[in-house]
């Protein structure tokens, strides 16, 4: 679909799979990981030839910089197997322009479109068979970027690796959710990294989260840096907010990540007639909606769960349960969605990428 | 001097050393690594028993939360060669003190005291041959911890490697520095981990950073990422302003690190009868100071160069360059600072720590 010349990968295929000794009705989220791996390093200021090779550890200087200055970028995208066996990607374009954008923000090379998508199809042909069919399975892709240089100097590398792992995953289920809002800690400046899809941005909220989680929340929701008085994202996932019969979202910017799911959400919504405004959400207003009663939903987008509802919420010491609704914006657009990618449905958006 | 009991450090020493390949008369700043390292392992809910090794690569699975999630904490410390021989360093518990407080705050397990001081001193013996005597001549020293557990889940690591590696460092001349305020890039949120030395604060400012160097500037000094009227800290150094014969720093906050050099700084400063005021300090002020004339010195501290003059520095579209002046604070401070680091002075403010 993308290039007429296919890159030229080195395959090194694995001597034996080890799919045998997996349980696929028991996996735990990320942990277990396909027979091959996509590896392809940057030296000599260019993408040297791109390598599949067998599932393997990393050999690195304990001085290369990632350990150090956390020059480091990830996408989350996931292969899905249809009833007749074709196996697709969603949005995987949208993918590989948001990592070079968070590899641009982080003084990283860009990494060139054939060799992300040919290493993409080569590397999923290979691990096919690690591609379950059946709701709710799929595989989870998780191509990052390094920096690799060994120097403990405080600047930007000269080498990275960029690479693709596969890991196996079960329809995504965390329990009822409950979310914090942020009335101190921040995930995100204003001329910061907030919108990058760095490694930086995540450990930076495990333990205000960890906190949270003491207060028996699971997430936190967070707010704007300056003020704590807009909401903004939940760390893993973009937040929508359904006040009466319309859906509130706040906008993306340096602060909050151009999430994939959430825009697919904002295009099913209003394909199906519902009120979308992509504006600051006020903190003050959806917990007047939640006392009003016209707050009906809060959910959050992402590609783990695709659409995952929120059971209540926390602002300082008060706590909100949300109703339980009959067809849920949250039901109704998760539906939409996971037909698309379960090519179950017609693809009105052009969504899918057929892997073959 | 921290504990009666020795840990039990399981040593294994290096075939041949390296040190005859070193000239250490060109050293570039933090690629070369002595013989010998220090790491522990933290699994099972504790860290194991460290280990003195030598020198060589880490062998990581791809999905080690590092690579994905930015969990990572550095300290950089300097050992100093005085001229009978003995070995020194300088205010090693504040470094202590403070990789414990950027593990807390990057939800990361605290390393206990008298492997930190043990393991130190039991490497620093082991590679003493690279610690060089000599003014400017040091022994660069890079405890880290990294999350190492093979999982993509976002949630903290279970497995963690405390790690310390060595590099030999001649005196640092950066050249004249001249430095850019930044008005729309920011290093860190009010609520954020700006105070913590975390990797994720390093890699979010190469980007800026390079920007500033495109128009002649070699760093950036931050302002508050809400207003950008204040001036917070250079990234790798703290900052002090000469106003007339007054030094201004910036208190420390949640955004900006508490630098030991920055304090050792307001000490001697301070026993020297320099009025030295620690507060907000406004962008607005200093262009007024450089520009009635008042604005006599801005220095940079940090372990690296202990104080670094800064020749002059931009706003906006306005440059400013420095006067040249005799008995200069930096140069006065920066004496006093590195004559106890060499025990060539008496040692007021008990700063040194014998390594024997």
């Amino acid at each position: 679909m993308k290039t007429e010349e296919v890159t030229p990968i080195k395959v090194e295929k694995t001597a034996g799979s080890r799919i045998g000794e997996v349980d696929f009705s028991k996996l735990t989220f990320g942990s277990v990981f396909t027979d091959h791996m996509f590896v392809c390093d940057f030296k000599d200021g260019k993408w040297q030839t791109p390598e599949i090779k067998p599932y393997q550890p990393l050999v690195l200087d304990p001085s290369a910089r990632v350990f150090h200055y956390g020059q480091a970028v990830f996408e989350g995208m996931k292969a899905y197997r249809d009833e007749q066996g074709q196996v697709w990607l969603f949005r995987p374009e949208e993918n590989f322009l948001r990592i070079n954008k968070s590899c641009e923000r982080m003084a990283m090379p860009a990494f060139p479109e054939d060799y992300f998508f040919d290493g993409l199809r080569t590397l999923l042909k290979l691990d096919e068979q690690w591609i379950r069919g059946g709701e709710g399975n799929s595989l989870y892709i998780r191509p990052f970027a390094i920096a690799t240089e060994p120097s403990v100097m405080a600047s930007p590398s000269s080498e990275y690796k960029f690479i693709i792992i596969c890991s196996p995953a079960q329809s995504y289920y965390g329990g009822e959710v409950r979310v914090k809002i942020a009335d101190h800690y921040s995930r995100a400046a204003s001329g910061g990294i907030g919108s990058a899809k760095a490694a930086a941005n995540y450990g930076a909220q495990f333990y205000p989260t960890s906190l949270a989680q003491q207060e028996g929340y699971q997430q936190v929701i967070w707010t704007d840096a300056n003020t704590h008085e807009y909401l903004e994202e939940a760390g893993t996932m973009n937040v929508f907010f359904r006040v009466g019969n319309t859906l509130l979202t706040a906008p993306t910017s340096d602060r909050i990540l151009d999430g994939v799911t959430r825009k697919s959400v904002i295009a099913v919504a209003q394909s199906r007639g519902i009120n979308v405004e992509v504006r600051p959400v006020k903190v003050s207003e959806i917990i007047a909606a939640a006392k009003d009663g016209s707050l009906k939903e809060i959910f959050g987008s992402g590609t783990a769960a695709v659409i995952n509802p929120i059971a209540g919420f926390g602002y300082k010491e008060e706590k909100f349960e949300l109703p339980q609704i009959d067809n849920s914006y949250a039901s109704l657009i998760k539906k939409v969605i996971i037909d698309i990618q379960y090519n179950r449905a017609e693809d009105l958006f052009g969504w899918r990428y057929k892997i073959d």
